[in-house]
């Protein structure tokens, strides 16, 4: 019998002493069992595919070798995603935020209510009533399904206007995305009444020093990263997040959401797809480094479900081109508009992808053109993908497991397979407990 | 220093004690630190969209809960499957096969040789070498890629009769799947020489009892396992191979393969493929009862690569429907031979599917059945994916990493990302180490 408990035993040191790798650098001399701060990153539509892509993009042609990426630094396990019964076996993005905020499963369209419509405690909120600073850093507006099933509750993510509204009772220390359609002066007089800092140029955030901030840099979704080079949206939304919401000595909890992954996916456009990730992955590193930095830190990254079917590899090809990736320097959306409306628009095309049109191509988009910008951004994306030997079944999502990232103290709960509900109940499990009141 | 070195040192200990789970049921009193035995599973282009199609189509519909399968239990990590950079970036059976029997990638076709075209030694040949049993228990020919390269070496997968002939070679003790046409009487006769029995009816595996064996059950390929209801012939083939192969006190190491369900990504047919996932997650089954018993036998599953590009759900919809695949009675390749020949073929598919045709359905397959068998098989596989929401983009494999399951003695150095060499690699550093000889 002391052989089977002793593992146990083991385990439970390990835990206690999951951090020390970290401990001889920056730590405390004892490394907590649980930790005070937890950073959940999601990457929207980012199933298996789009981390085996990513890793064959960013491969270092001039090598042997494939060189690893974050993703397989810190890959822990995985995790289903299917919906409440009465939504079948594929979820959308609201749904899968409910389940990944909340713990419980709900229909396709939920934002943190049961299937009654009952509202459902989220983490975020759990946090905050518990005296830890929490926030939201997301590339989609604000009060998307994502980031709004972690902060509030309605029975439908199409009402984009109350979800923004009833973000004035969240108390939440840190919002920062895009969506500024959805909050008129008004309601920005009522979030500065109750003392958050409002800003909407991306410049301002280094003048933002301690919480509360509505940062809102978009009139819905940041641009595409693929059309802004070394912008890095997003780690810098991260790290400010970091250092604003670390200044609670309680703790925090902070969501960031690569959003815009998922829209790619929608779109079936893999070169922008692949740009997306790739800023996902610097905020990452950002958090990462956070993490070093505090190992009383968790980070625990998943997606929400996978978008789009991506395929590496069509047609019975045993191929795939990122190379032509690498090259191509504007988002096809951007490609394009400047196609349709430039003179030189087959020269200006070409440079933009990288490489020489062929007659074929040429042909295809001239009659594409004709029919308009979306049509013929389209018609791009084909192109890209035939060059690519890239596939898609679906502008939706599908039912494959995704993946889950971890790293941190009780990194190790999240090993192996797990339902997304799973993942918000061990982080629930890892919030402090309430304090006692003094008698 | 010394918190940095309490993980390693525990790891090492939890390493040492990593069996004890089992300790108190049958296992020795003190675990061994490498395992006796190890079982190889591969499910060929199982990828994750298979793994997960599968809980979800095992899923009791009368349950709000979906139940958790095998694969879920098992799962501790994934792994990349690009071939050598001379292939790109998706690999076939043969690369794919190569790199987990060997350890070194080599180019797409490669049965255990390098990109020189010289051999590697393979897991099995070096645990021969070292006195432990090896056999093989495959549902494709017993020489088609991924057996033969564990088994043999040759510059091309498409050589099948010097395969077959090199198997001569391997004194390998179990050979147990199908072939028959790669072994004609003067081969039967030269492997009767080195003291196999040979056997082609699948009745008479039970009178075996002892190594070693060359049993060819089929003249290429096992019949689809959705065709032989409760034939569970690779769960039987497995435990036969089990209880021959533990005779030797040394160990074994056995290779298991589910290489149908590649044959049916190939042919894009999710039926069928469900039916082979079903067949091979109880071959799973019987290796995890065996090393519930024989608490020094280390299992390791994963595919080689991913094939189809296999999607849940399709064309928008948030959607599929696994009812319809639990009520197909057999293969589309029967239905379509059926219905090629039947007079009565609407009915007689109808009955067959488990669902009545619609009038758009039964045109489609009017004028399918005209052309031929193929067509008529290819329409009732659309005919399925349409009522399903099942997607495919190719007819090939695809690049995106697959799954790695594990259990027994070691079990944990599986955890997380790797390469497919690195399996391969992990699993040499587990073989016993060479005895000294006397001097």
């Amino acid at each position: 019998m002391s052989f089977t408990k002793a593992p146990l035993l083991l385990l439970g040191i390990s835990l206690l002493l999951s951090t020390p790798v970290w401990a001889d650098e920056t730590g405390p001399t004892k490394a907590p069992s649980r930790p005070k701060n937890i950073v959940i990153m999601i990457g929207d539509g980012m199933g298996p595919s789009y981390t085996s892509a990513y890793r064959y993009y960013k491969d270092n042609p001039d090598t042997e070798e494939v060189e690893q990426t974050v993703f397989d630094r810190l890959l822990v396990g995985m995790a289903s995603t299917y919906p409440a019964s009465v939504s079948g076996y594929v979820t959308d993005s609201a749904a899968a935020a409910t389940a990944l905020a909340t713990g419980v499963k709900s229909y396709n369209g939920a934002i943190s209510v049961d299937t009654q419509k009952q509202p459902l405690p989220t983490i975020l909120e759990k946090a905050k009533s518990l005296g830890l600073s929490t926030g939201v850093a997301v590339t989609s507006q604000i009060n998307h399904a994502t980031p709004a099933a972690f902060l509030a509750h309605n029975e439908s993510r199409k009402n984009y206007d109350a979800l923004a509204l009833s973000y004035l009772e969240t108390n939440a220390d840190v919002f920062l995305g895009g969506g500024q359609k959805y909050f008129p002066p008004a309601l920005l007089e009522q979030f500065k009444a109750k003392g958050y800092q409002h800003i909407s140029r991306f410049e301002d955030l280094a003048s933002i020093t301690q919480p509360k901030v509505l940062g809102l840099f978009a009139e819905v979704q940041l641009p595409w990263a693929i059309d802004e080079k070394d912008a890095r949206k997003l780690s810098t939304l991260t790290q400010k997040a970091l250092s604003l919401l670390s200044q609670n000595d309680q703790g925090f909890v902070l969501l960031v959401e690569g959003s815009l992954i998922d829209w790619a996916g929608h779109n079936n456009d893999i070169a922008t797809a692949m740009g997306e990730m790739d800023e996902f992955s610097n905020a990452i590193e950002v958090v990462e480094q956070f993490v070093r930095e505090h190992p009383d830190t968790l980070m625990v990254i998943t997606a929400d479900h996978n978008t789009g079917g991506l395929s590496i590899g069509v047609d019975g090809n045993y191929n795939w081109n990122p190379e032509i990736l690498r090259n191509i320097s504007a988002s096809t959306d951007t490609l394009a508009l400047a196609a349709i409306t430039g003179e030189q628009w087959q020269a200006d095309l070409a440079r933009g992808l990288g490489f020489e049109l062929s007659e074929e191509e040429v042909a295809k988009l001239n009659v594409a053109r004709m029919q308009g910008l979306e049509t013929m951004a389209v018609a791009i994306r084909h192109l890209i993908d035939k060059r690519t030997d890239t596939g898609w079944t679906t502008d939706g999502h599908t039912g494959t497991d995704v993946q889950v990232f971890a790293a941190g103290p009780a990194s190790e709960l999240f090993n192996g397979h797990q339902d997304n509900t799973d993942i918000a109940n061990k982080i629930f499990s890892l919030l402090p407990k309430p304090k006692k009141p003094k008698s």
